[in-house]
């Protein structure tokens, strides 16, 4: 069975202070229907990725909570993993379709941030962790600190090898409208920045935003069938939740086990990508997952960054086009989703100025946690 | 495809004071994989049922949290929908096997609740509300004492009726070793019971508490086959978060929706099941649900309880076996799947004391909120 995309939108991502979580989602499905050409009736089911409702919001039992913004009282679900819980969502609304629950499901991934205080917001954002880490005060950008410490002593990477992943999404977000930082960033602006975690500086760091972003996915050919693109692979995989637990600091488990499964059930190979949305919530991320994807060598994912190897109008594998969640934004639950939106606009061919050219096979990266979750799509014309 | 249930384990409900939620998964995990004959390698998935633990405790990312304690990096997935998490955590289990994405799957239903101070429980449990409920100061017992209102005002139900169900569930928990309450109560014992939002008394409501249940389910038949069950139908409906937003307060359309669904997959009448598992989290839900299960006729549920057509030894359908939300317990995210543990164990014939005679065809109903979300299941042997 075909798992076709027929409808795409997001939000604009950013510190968006004047809209609700409420006006968000519909802003987001009610502009995926119309990417579809569908009407709310035409959607059997809708699947909720959101990471921090309940913990920041005290709003629970989203899947009813959005149905209710959709207008139908459709089988609705909230699929929680941390900062993957969009693409988990989409996960399970591709298994319900495949099971014969369902035909037309939408998929929406939320995340309003900004409304609460920074302290509060970091502690969610623990919630991710382990009990340890949260014990020892350890926040996101101390684990993934410690990851590109690890890394930069086993390849003998500098800090400014690193740089150029936020220099590099910084000059895709340039060219997308929707993104939170649109301006064009320097290696020596990312040098200077403050200081967060060591080696880890302000610009390496993803930032606390708010968006959503919705797909309609469907086993039948409905509404606007003119730029088709497929879903040819949803694969999981989990690892412990706390880094110490782990064999090595520079690699991700859950990724290349997810990957690996991910591009046999597609049948390509990693060089048959043409473009791909990573989930670099801090530049090392995004390094390592380079490797862990198998588009660059082990200990070379900086140094091909760096060289242009994966950006626009450049590389041969565009990485991060949509600006990343560097560049992009971060509304945690809606990432997973906005990847899926953004390759889906490459594919069809509508990414205007961020455009890759002949894109045909896309991939998308979502991790939840550091590690502990990770889901790759193989999307494709 | 079959999907047959190969394990079904649960902890005993209560106030578990020394017990963490590792230790309470662990032991329903462990129990479940005895129960089936398998060994943790033998599962391919985890799905987890949970509401409150990233609102009260602050933890997330519960799908990679508890494949830890399952002790392998499976494919791992939280699903929330307040009170019917577990439910709709079977529902996508059941979804990834008929995709053909696993072949056995673990679910695992947990809550820690008496770990938190009341005012918290209670803010929290309203997660499952909406808004307006909530800025109104409602709590889940002053909505159903209003759903308690119009259902007595429009059938000309006494107090004393509804009470009927709080004594039938105690005496089913008078014979459960795992129950939280395996005391017998009376008519006058509810009816003397404090005052907690008018009608409802203490007794007609279900309490705060901790436990964990699992069941394992497959495509296959491996493990211990001797004591076959199979889920025939797994179906959700959603509804509106709030009660002023509905039609009738005397009925869950959601309910109504799953449930004619459910019979018309499974290709059976309501008067075909012979036991049932209610969700009762006040003695009105198990009226109303009786009703809208069409095991008893409009305005006459509590009448057919109070004259024992549910009862042990007495009905021809039996409902709330295991003593219900009521007397059983309800650790939010478990009761879901402490359901189709007990529905296994009947259809089994190993319920022991509490067993009912020649069970063939069980059913499940599993709500979320005041109904915004409810999760219907049908057994068979």
């Amino acid at each position: 069975m075909k798992i076709n995309i027929l409808g795409a939108a997001t939000t604009r991502f950013g510190e968006l202070w004047e809209t609700s979580p409420r006006a968000l989602a519909r802003e987001a499905m009610s502009h995926a229907l119309k990417n579809a050409d569908l009407k709310p009736q035409q959607v059997d089911a809708l699947f909720v990725g959101n990471m921090l409702a309940g913990i920041l919001g005290n709003q629970g039992n989203l899947g009813s909570f959005f149905a209710e913004e959709l207008g139908v009282s459709v089988p609705a679900f909230h699929i929680e993993g941390a900062c993957a819980s969009g693409g988990l969502a989409l996960h399970n609304a591709i298994n319900s379709i495949l099971a014969g629950q369902h035909k037309t499901v939408m998929v929406l991934g939320i995340e309003k941030m900004t409304d609460f205080n920074q302290e509060d917001i970091t502690s969610g954002l623990m919630a991710a962790g382990s009990d340890e880490e949260r014990q020892a005060g350890a926040t996101f950008a101390g684990i993934y600190a410690l990851m590109a410490q690890a890394y930069m002593q086993q390849y003998n990477v500098s800090e400014e090898l690193l740089s150029s992943v936020a220099v590099k999404n910084h000059y895709h977000g340039s060219l997308n409208t929707k993104a939170q930082f649109q301006n064009i960033i320097t290696i020596a602006d990312v040098m200077k920045s403050t200081r967060i975690a060591d080696p880890l500086k302000l610009l390496d760091c993803s930032p606390i935003s708010d968006g959503a972003s919705a797909v309609i996915i469907s086993s039948e050919n409905i509404g606007d069938v003119s730029n088709p693109v497929s879903i040819t692979a949803s694969e999981v995989a989990t690892d412990t939740l706390a880094l110490y637990q782990r064999e090595s600091f520079a690699t991700l488990s859950a990724v290349t086990r997810a990957a690996s499964k991910a591009y046999s059930k597609a049948n390509i190979t990693p060089s048959d990508i043409d473009v791909a949305e990573i989930h670099d919530c801090f530049s090392i991320a995004e390094v390592i997952a380079t490797e862990d994807l198998r588009f660059s060598k082990r200990g070379e994912g900086a140094k091909d960054i760096a060289e242009g190897k994966y950006t626009l109008g450049k590389g041969k594998i565009i990485t991060n086009p949509s600006g990343g969640l560097k560049a992009c934004g971060h509304p945690v639950g809606a990432t997973g989703i906005k990847q899926i939106v953004e390759i889906t606009e490459q594919l069809r061919g509508q990414a205007g100025s961020r455009q890759v050219k002949g894109a045909r096979i896309g991939l998308t990266h979502n991790v939840g946690g550091s590690g502990a979750v990770a889901v790759i799509h193989i999307l494709q014309t």
